[in-house]
C-alpha cells in the first residue's frame, strides 16, 4: 500500500451495527483471464500462485514442502499473505476522521492465501484425499497460530470456486481471514446455539444429526466420524453440510480430520461429476478465538452458486431455494 | 402448480430461526436468452411481458391504461400474479409433514409482477419522471392494498436489472413480494433504530441526513423532500439510498412522490452514463403492515451488482467494498 491507496479500513453501519470492510486497493487486483485450456496438471504461464513463480507473492507464511527452502518450487500447500489484503497485520495509524468516530477503525487482523494445489488446474479433490487431508491441516494449524493473537477474535476461512463463486485467481486455493470482530452470521448462529441449550440443554447440531440420520432423506453421506447432509432449510439449490458427530466446538480441536477428508474428497469430486462442476464456496463455521461463553458445534457449509440471488435475499435477507434439499441430497448421493 | 410440482413451502432454520422459501417448481421458469439486439422503444418476439402478449400471463391485477380494457395492449404499467411464485394466495393444504412440524408451513403470501415499461428496451428512467412517477405510485398503490390483509405482514417491492441482478426476464419490470413474516434484514434495521430512539429519542435516519448533508462528501442528490447518497458503510461499489427528509415509516405515506421520481429518475440515468449500465437491484425498506411499535424511517436502497460476493459475504455476512462511497458518491454526482 505504497502506492498512495488508503488502507483497508472498518466501519460500522450505523442502523445494524454491521462492521463492512472499505478495501479500495483491492480493486486493483489482477482477475485471472477467462481459462485457456491448461492441460489437468500443468502450470499456466503467469499465474502467480503456479510452482516456480513463488517470488511473485509476498514471502510465504509456512508451506508443506518435499524438499528444504522457501519461496522456491517443491511444495505441496503453500500459505502467504494476500498481496491485496482486507485486513492488514499492523494496524496503521487511525487518521483524524477515523480518531474521532467510533464507527470507523483501521482494518486490522489478517488476510492469507492458501494455495492448495501445486497444479494449476488440479483441485485438490481431484489430487485426491492425501492432498485434502493436508490442507485440512493446513486450515488447523493456522487457526492454532491464532490463538495467542489478541488482535484477532475470528478466525474465518474460505473457498471461492471458479469466478461465479468470486474466485478472482483460477489456481485452486483458499482464503484465511483473521477478523478482529465476531462476523453477523456467526454470532447469529451462537444465539441460537444458546436458545436451545438454556432451554433443553441441548446441542441443537446434535440433535440435527440425529434427526438427519434417522430421517435419510436428506443425508449425503457419513463415515464413522462425520456426516454430510443437506439442512433441511438450505438457502440454494445443493447447499450441504459436513458436520462431526461428536459434539466439538472448534474445528482446531478435531481430532480426525482424515474421516473429514475421506468425505469432502468424495463429496467435492460428486459436485464435480453428478452436478456439472458449478461454482461454489465453502466455509467453516467455528468457534470464536477469545472469551466467548455460548455452545457451539463446528460445520463445514459448502455453497453452490448456481442461482444468483436478487433483490429478495439482498435486500430482504430471505432465500429463495429452486431445489428441495431432499431431491439434492439423492443426486449427490449417487456415486 | 398442476403438473406436479409441490406448492412452495416455508422452512425455518433450527439454527438461525430464519425462514427459507422452497420454490422448486420455480426452477421450470423460462429464462430470457442473451439480450438480442432489439431497436429501443421496440418490442420483442416472444418476450411475455411485451404489449400485445398480454394473454400469456396470468390474468392482470391492475393497470395504468390509455385506452379502455383488461389483458390487452394499451397500458403503460401492468401488474399480475407471477406465474411461477414463491408465494401463493391460496394457501395450500398443509401435508402431513408440515402439520407435524412447527418450521415448515405453506408458502402463503403474494407474488407480483409489475411490468413497469411497455417497451422491451427502455427503463422507466429512460422513458423519463412520469414513468418513474407512475411506477411509485402503483408501487403505493400494490402496498396499500394489502394493508387489510391479514395473511401479509410484509410488503418487500424490488427491482433486479439485468441478468447479473438475477432478473430472469429482460423486460424491465419490479416484483412484489407479499411476506408472512417481516424479513431478517427489516427486523435488524427496526432494533437498530428502537436502539437511538430508547438512548437518544432520536430517529438514526433523520440524524444521519444531517450529517451527510453537513459533510456533503458522500451526498450525490437533493431536493426539497429527498436526499440520495453512498451510506458511510456503503455494502458494494456504489451503493446509494434514496431517502425522504420528513420523518416518515412508510413508503405508502408518502406525499410527494413526484419529487422522489425527479431524483430517482436522475440517479438512475446516472448509474446508465457513469457507469456503463451495471446490473443492479434496488429495493424499498418500509414498515410492517400490523402491529408493529418501533420506530423506523423508510427508504429505497440501490445496490449495483459490480463484484461478485464470495465466502467472506455469504458464510460470514461480512461486506467487503472496494469503492469508497466519497469516490463513489463524486463519479454518482457527475451529470
Amino acid at each position: 500500500m505504497t502506492d498512495g491507496t488508503p488502507p483497508p479500513e472498518l466501519r460500522r453501519d450505523p442502523i445494524t451495527s454491521n462492521w463492512v470492510i472499505l478495501a479500495a486497493g483491492r480493486s486493483k487486483r489482477p482477475h485471472a483471464p477467462a481459462a485457456a485450456r491448461v492441460q489437468k496438471g500443468r502450470q499456466q504461464r503467469d499465474c502467480p500462485f503456479c510452482e516456480g513463480r513463488e517470488s511473485e507473492t509476498p514471502p510465504e507464511i509456512c508451506a508443506c514442502r518435499t524438499c528444504e527452502g522457501h519461496d522456491c518450487p517443491g511444495w505441496t500447500i503453500r500459505v502467504f499473505p494476500n498481496k491485496f489484503p482486507i485486513l492488514t497485520r499492523t494496524a496503521p495509524t487511525a487518521n483524524r476522521n477515523q480518531a474521532a468516530d467510533p464507527d470507523r477503525r483501521p482494518a486490522a487482523g489478517s488476510h492469507e492465501v492458501i494455495v492448495d494445489s501445486p497444479f494449476h488446474n488440479l483441485t485438490p479433490w481431484e489430487i485426491g484425499r492425501d492432498q485434502v487431508l493436508a490442507m485440512l491441516q493446513m486450515y488447523r494449524d493456522r487457526i492454532l497460530a491464532y490463538r495467542s493473537d489478541a488482535l484477532v477474535e475470528y478466525v474465518h476461512i474460505i473457498r471461492n470456486h471458479k469466478a461465479g463463486g468470486a474466485a478472482s485467481q483460477e489456481h485452486p486455493h483458499s482464503q484465511l481471514f483473521g477478523l478482529p470482530f465476531i462476523p453477523p452470521m456467526i454470532d447469529s448462529e451462537l444465539s441460537g446455539f444458546e436458545g436451545e441449550w438454556s432451554t433443553e440443554a441441548a446441542c441443537l447440531m446434535c440433535d440435527i444429526i440425529r434427526d438427519e440420520e434417522g430421517n435419510e432423506s436428506r443425508m449425503v453421506d457419513a463415515n464413522d466420524s462425520f456426516v454430510a447432509f443437506s439442512p433441511f432449510a438450505s438457502r440454494l439449490p445443493y447447499e450441504t453440510w459436513i458436520v462431526p458427530r461428536e459434539h466439538q466446538q472448534r474445528f482446531e480441536d478435531c481430532g480426525d480430520l482424515d474421516s473429514m477428508a475421506e468425505l469432502m474428497t468424495g463429496l467435492l469430486n460428486r459436485y464435480r461429476t453428478q452436478l456439472g462442476d458449478p461454482p461454489f464456496n465453502y466455509w467453516i463455521h467455528t468457534y470464536p478465538l477469545h472469551g466467548e461463553s455460548r455452545p457451539f458445534h463446528w460445520h463445514l457449509e459448502i455453497m453452490p452458486r448456481i442461482t444468483v440471488p436478487g433483490g429478495l435475499e439482498m435486500g430482504a435477507g430471505v432465500w429463495v431455494n429452486t431445489v428441495a434439499p431432499e431431491d439434492a441430497a439423492t443426486a449427490l448421493r449417487k456415486k
